[in-house]
């Protein structure tokens, strides 16, 4: 029987981090999910090699970019060779046999109760209380067997705690997704469909550097289709590029062209942009 | 004699929020500070005339640039008019007359026991608590006079609560900043020694048109100190761009050229560039 593949994500079993893991890793025979408390411990459990793999979540429709897990990445030296976008759907959930009305305390992540202000706003009996994941929060609920409390977690924490779902999809936009990212500690290898790079440059990037670099781009077909500049403290200002082409050889090209221009270009992935789905959601009370 | 200036600014009194209005504020007379919950309530007080002034936090040196609170300052139409730099020092405050090792539990914000967790590896005995604002936690000890907690907060939080410094710059780095600025409802008259920009732009920016940019941000010897691409779900995906330049005149002739090149330019603001400071700060137990 074969060892399965051992995949380092943030939060625990049920989560969004979780889902994602498991659409990544699509091609592994088994695979066994080891929960980190913070982006920080899941790179390194990867680079200890007592993960074979990590999913980090990179980007959010509502929040933007998570810009410190750049600064991890590059700080890691990981490589990333997937992404995909997942709908985050907020549900209420609680102990089987209670409907909204009884309830009168809501258990989540911080992030997650703040999607759902206007819930909160029509329902003001109910009282937010922050936790660290969303998931553990309706794990709690199970083991404490809490009647009158209710989590924000995805779909998968109330199957997987036996959870009944109250309502569906309560943030306040329906366009809540997020993007994730398969690591790796050593480089893997690419996949021959792959139209995206994503790259880094240390600072100073002066003003004619940068001029040159997108000049380049231009002339291979090569879109920008993201820009940030990452946390000053820690990798000294830092930009991240996500470039996007019609192959694999535009990008490589238009890469080896730019290396000799700027200082410290690390390549953190060269793979195949996940498109963001355009599929809307409807709240719903159950 | 003369009411006092309103500023609304996020989270309450002795904040850090609330330190950088008074240092933003300086040319006021006199000031009145009104406490938000939230960056977006912030935004709608001062459209709705309710204070005359807002300042809002943008970037930190660990978690780097606020990626929502550029979205709310685009969908709001308000102008910046200065910036300054604070450093953040956390401190472990308590009711007066105890020591460390009589703590068991620490209230603060969840950021602030993110950023001091090498001081909970030192002390184990020491269990953070989630709360919603620094100063607030502090407030909370005062007022229900709870022996054993501590709180996160900075300085001034000690002072106004009467509470008792344990020990002070307890958090991960001392390379911890943040970027406030002052925000107003109509433009305000910009200052002669201004010497940066910050614009929006909307996307789709293709390669080519962002080429262009840069080669006329050149030719005006307009350098680029940072670039964000916003949260994708409420501003469409629009480029911000913080730009600095010898002179007031070279950034708006430089923006003149621009304006016709890109779609839905937006001047944020024309201000005094803040130093971020150099000063390091040493973890001291008092």
């Amino acid at each position: 029987m074969k060892t399965p593949t051992k995949i380092a994500i943030q939060g625990g079993p049920a989560s969004f981090h979780d889902a994602a893991a498991r659409l990544l890793s699509s091609k592994e025979s088994a695979i066994e999910i080891l929960p980190c408390t913070t982006f920080r411990s899941l790179c390194q459990m990867l680079c200890a090699g007592e993960s074979a793999l990590a999913v980090m979540a990179i980007e959010n429709t509502l929040a933007g970019s998570l810009l410190p897990n750049y600064t991890l990445l590059q700080e890691h030296n990981l490589h990333i060779s997937a992404e995909v976008w997942l709908p985050i759907d907020q549900c209420l959930m609680a102990l089987p046999g209670q409907d909204v009305a009884e309830i009168h305390t809501v258990v989540s992540h911080p992030v997650a109760l703040m999607q759902c202000s206007s819930f909160f706003n029509q329902h003001p009996h109910l009282t937010p209380r922050e936790a660290h994941d969303t998931a553990d929060s309706a794990k709690a609920i199970r083991e404490q067997q809490l009647s009158g409390t209710a989590a924000i977690a995805g779909k998968a924490a109330a199957e997987l705690y036996g959870l009944a779902l109250l309502a569906e999809n309560i943030a306040d936009t329906s366009q809540n997704f997020t993007r994730f990212l398969l690591l790796h500690r050593e480089q893997p290898e690419q996949t021959l469909t792959a139209n995206k790079a994503i790259l880094c440059f240390q600072k100073p990037l002066h003003t004619a550097t940068l001029t040159l670099v997108l000049s380049l781009l231009q002339k291979h077909e090569v879109e920008v289709s993201l820009l940030q500049t990452l946390p000053a403290a820690d990798s000294g200002n830092s930009l991240v590029a996500e470039l996007e082409a019609a192959t694999k050889e535009q990008l490589q090209e238009a890469i080896a062209q730019i290396r000799p221009l700027v200082e410290g270009l690390q390549v953190l992935g060269i793979l195949q942009k996940a498109e963001l789905p355009e599929q809307k959601q409807t709240a719903a009370i159950l």
